[in-house]
């Protein structure tokens, strides 16, 4: 529950943050959804696709695309005042990220994957939403030169399956998970 | 029948406008195979692992490939005086985009998934082989920067999702569809 | 047995040449290790998801991934020292392509395709990793360039599923092919 409302709150996020770059590459209103919609929901994507885990989180909730392209809309609106919230995006990024790490753990482990193929669903739905944004906005994907952000999705998904073969419970788990994810990313600003 | 005789030209002439892009890069005679190959079959093979729908098409039917290999290098040879055709082109573009559209619509409602994914699974099929052509080429998509294409493949899958739920049959809400797709199309040039 | 030790040659040499391409652009230690893998295990990767093959092989064998990334790791210690080895190199990478080839016409004859298929499938794990190194690395895709690379592939695979079909066994087929492959590559320098 705790994992669905932070996971919901991160794709618009992540959307917003896809909409801006796509914005300063003068992309149309098209493009600002489809890389918004890229952004959020492409980790996951690629994840489900490499474990043959069908179907796909927004085939299966329409309404990811729904929520994620009107986030991209609304940011056409607002852009000009979200700097003011920059210390929340961050803070809202980096609960993403751990979130999306723990959720791609979790589905790994569902599958029957061994526990290092889950640490790297994890960090496949992490990153790969940011990589392909970056691929479609033709640049240099970030994560491949700022190792802290894949560093800290690893890390997190590594303790959170640790804690989990430990005896954890999975609320448990996410929590420390979350929190520990969270705090190694603020720090490394 | 009609719409599969749209599909083999559409595949024809997008494996020809991938060969053009191709050789303006240099590219040697394999790339300019792979590019047209990917430009025509690109999006429905995207749209099939999305969806889960195996065999791919063109794992179906190898004679795609053979079709749209042999497009793209009968363009090498005639690339001086295509332009000649320029509106042929254009008219067969828009059937295409319309007909791919249909077709992907067509998969998703045959896998049974929610109407609002069966338009976006035409839309990818309509859209997603020149965004990896243009991936390829190594330039900005294009149809993240003019909406107009995605907006024809959009509408043309809304229409006809709609038709269908209305009780239309599969063969008028095709040709109403792509009449329509293609004269908003033509009009929007 | 022959074909396994050659593969597991092959994907560390395409690992470290993966990783000395990441190191030119400026990448961190991540993206390193990531280049690395995704040229040595990214034309198999997406041939199991063209295919509907799963799980993907390094799913199956996460050692893979561990030889790689360990691979990738070196290269950044030893960079400096490895232009003494470029011969080795390159008859590495000339066996690499072919073993690659030959695994993927396997592995699209197992799935029942049609030998056009299985041949494309081969092609496909030889180059597929290299064109998503270059994608990622932000430079036009050298295999759409230099063609002789995927003409290798396609020949010796090819040359392979014909001498499959000829009733030769799979063993004398594969040293045949890798025979021929490599020394069509080497006389093509």
């Amino acid at each position: 529950m705790l994992l669905t409302t932070i996971y919901i709150i991160a794709i618009i996020a992540e959307a917003m943050s896809g909409a801006i770059m796509a914005m300063r590459r003068g992309m149309d209103l098209f493009g600002i959804c489809l890389i918004g919609i890229i952004t959020a929901l492409g980790g996951g994507t690629v994840r489900d696709m490499l474990l043959n885990h069908y179907p796909i989180g927004w085939v299966k909730h329409p309404e990811y695309l729904l929520y994620t392209s009107l986030a991209a809309i609304a940011t056409t609106f607002t852009v000009r005042h979200l700097h003011h919230l920059r210390y929340v995006f961050l803070v809202v990024d980096g609960l993403g990220l751990v979130a999306f790490t723990i959720i791609g753990c979790n589905i790994g482990l569902e599958g029957g994957v061994h526990i290092s193929i889950a640490i790297i669903a994890g960090m496949v739905t992490g990153v790969f939403g940011g990589l392909l944004r970056d691929l479609l906005c033709h640049q240099m994907p970030l994560v491949l030169q700022k190792e802290i952000y894949a560093m800290v999705s690893l890390a997190a998904g590594a303790a959170y399956v640790a804690m989990l073969k430990a005896g954890i419970n999975t609320g448990t788990a996410s929590v420390l998970a979350l929190a520990g994810g969270v705090t190694f990313r603020m720090l490394a600003i």
